[in-house]
């Protein structure tokens, strides 16, 4: 079954907003085995949202369309399409009275831009799975046309509750698809393609993308068919051969974050956690505790973004600053030894560098990053030296930290600094 | 001049990536006075990129595509585009020499998979603005093609360097554009939309837009007309506007982030800050440390994710903890206290709050956060109630908490809270 996505908003088209809604849509349709043609943006204009939907209902079984339902000006979705459609705008006593009784349970009044949300093209199926989001669809010429707000929340709520069930339940006879993801961190792409070269017999129908995300890399296997059994066997076999190759660049599977694979680990071996961060400015322990129960094996930090505080809240000598800078081997094994007593964890990770733009000397440019991890019998530094804005040097040290401590509890060597 | 962007990548139609290389475009365009009426996102599928192709150059003057230049197997767009427009694909010689003197510079072989790189349409025009970024463009029927790769550090190289100043030369006749955005944080939208409707008579032609960014909410105000001057004072008239009306909501403007704007006001004031983070884990520090330079105002911190290090790290009363509980006001008023003395700085920010999805009660449920401020003479702490999940909860307690820097430096009183 083949649909598209149509987002509306001049936000979009301006590059004012991400288009975070289309990515969702898209994804949930091809999780549950539905293919995506295209996503269109068009901005806040009558010719273009015609023409893209028009468009759309020549070659597509489902259009997703969001955007521009709210009940300011600029939300002019619903008459756009009833002009479209050659269907007139008109009141929809059944959203017009939901709207009236949520009011009215906040002792709220109706008003002119809350009935807008009632007006829809003629013959719309109001979609409202209960609380205050709701859309509507059209059913026009065998293609069926969901109509969804823009409010990634509520969008993406109406998605899963109506939309996903919905088109499953109208179109039976799927074939089967399945997609796997394996992330992987410390090869790059051209390293990646030389090891894939070796797999090229033993692969089958199993399709690969490649998808770099700083500073990972993301690789799919997809596979259709009409047996799921036979689809996830070969999936199995092909993963295994990949893993072959890629161990231990292969830190996660399908949405996990790096995070989420240490913080398990933590708890599997019921170990602690504690981080001491100078050019990362706290985004290890951002990080860490994005995830939920984290406070089981993540006991905090220090952020010592100036020599004082390695001094008063680490413990770094102040010799060894003088002698040796506070981004050296010597201060990051202190810091993370440091932090290590002071939270009194079984590991203490550490991390120092310059971020930049300003501060790189001829001996120690900008990027230049230390990684140090202590444990109660193990002590190990290594300097590294990372590429790119601020922000990215920052990600890939994060990254390159915590991928030290699941390559430590593995017991993978670290990926080697310079 | 009217342009549009279609972006080529099984990565974006399965929702794997997010389209950040049509956002950029579509921005340098928009700054560029050029318009852009449509986004295209198709799969590496030869019948919808040429279908693609064909559509955008009925209607535009320029396309600019990104996507599928690389060197792997699935990087199809030259082919592609060279059936679409009936042209073989040929060696590109120039391009050939190049790809070859600088693997000659690192001491490597020409390889097939590099080759591939300088295969391009016949007459094509080879993007290369030095480094290893390449792209190419061709001019069919008045319509000017921007081939670009998809790796955004590339495509953005390409854009700023190569196709935005070619499009400006030649099409020099541009009608003038200019728009504004304004952030707004702690009003929602129907209360922004209540106070804009008492501007309705005052906003001449500036066209307004409203986007929600959670947890802030941004304005742009967009006017074009054919002469400069006239259009800046008019943007300036009904900014002052709106300023009367919006502040103290309005804590930026254009690109800047509240980090940037608290850490402009510490310069200014030559003040210092540091922060102890519970629920936040390090968002605070980690934000602050994105702007270059932070390191003259932020001093450090301390991420006391546990009990202990309340009272070890930032001196918290173990008799507060006990009677008072983690999440309160003296918890914080201590914590904050406690960091200010700990890295001696003018200001010391604390936050502390349940995250969730576990650990809510009662009488503290999911969401519950307490942000303190201390100064010399100051004390100051605040209850509030955030919603939605851990991400949105940690997000929206880390902005609360930069917004009270800006609105102490700044006098203003700090948003209620329960």
């Amino acid at each position: 079954m083949y649909g598209e996505i149509i987002t509306i908003g001049d936000e979009l088209t301006s590059g004012r907003a991400l288009d975070l809604n289309s990515r969702y849509a898209a994804k949930r349709l091809i999780d549950s085995g539905l293919k995506v043609t295209r996503i269109t943006s068009v901005g806040d204009d009558r010719e273009m949202v015609t023409e893209a939907l028009k468009r759309a209902m020549e070659v597509s079984c489902f259009v997703i369309v969001t955007g521009g339902l709210g009940s300011t000006n600029d939300d002019i979705t619903s008459e756009i399409v009833a002009r479209a459609l050659n269907r007139p705008l008109v009141l929809n006593e059944p959203m017009f009275q939901l709207i009236k009784s949520q009011l009215a349970a906040l002792g709220m009044q109706m008003t002119p831009s809350l009935e807008k949300l009632a007006w829809m093209p003629e013959g719309s199926k109001v979609l409202n799975p209960g609380g205050n989001c709701s859309g509507f669809c059209i059913n026009e010429e065998d293609v069926y046309l969901y109509f969804l707000p823009g409010v990634p929340g509520q969008m993406r709520y109406l998605m899963d509750k109506v939309v996903i069930p919905e088109i499953l339940c109208r179109y039976d006879t799927l074939p089967v698809i399945r997609q796997r993801v394996l992330k992987l961190y410390g090869l790059d792409e051209p390293g990646i393609a030389e090891l894939f070269k070796k797999l090229e017999e033993k692969t089958g129908d199993v399709v690969f993308g490649f998808y770099p995300k700083f500073p990972e890399n993301h690789i799919t296997l997809t596979l259709r068919g009409d047996d799921e059994p036979w689809v996830v066997s070969e999936l199995d076999r092909v993963e295994i051969e990949i893993r072959s190759l890629l161990e231990p660049y292969l830190f996660a599977r399908g949405d996990q974050e790096i995070e989420e694979v240490v913080g398990l680990m933590l708890l599997d071996r019921g170990m602690t956690l504690s981080a001491a961060e100078s050019c990362t400015g706290g985004l290890i322990g951002d990080r860490l505790t994005n995830v939920p129960g984290s406070s089981r094996y993540f006991q905090g930090g220090v952020v010592a973004y100036g020599n004082d505080s390695k001094v008063d809240l680490l413990g770094v000598s102040p010799k060894t600053l003088e002698a040796h800078g506070a981004v050296s081997h010597r201060t990051v094994r202190e810091m993370a030894q440091g932090i290590r007593r002071h939270f009194k964890t079984d590991l203490g990770l550490a991390v120092t560098g310059i971020a930049g733009p300003d501060g790189g000397t001829d001996d120690k440019p900008v990027g230049t990053v230390y990684i140090g991890l202590a444990a109660k019998k193990d002590l190990f530094s290594e300097k590294y030296r990372f590429w790119g804005k601020r922000k990215h040097i920052k990600s890939n040290t994060s990254m390159m930290a915590l991928d030290w401590v699941r390559r430590y509890l593995n017991g993978d060597p670290f990926l080697p600094g310079i």
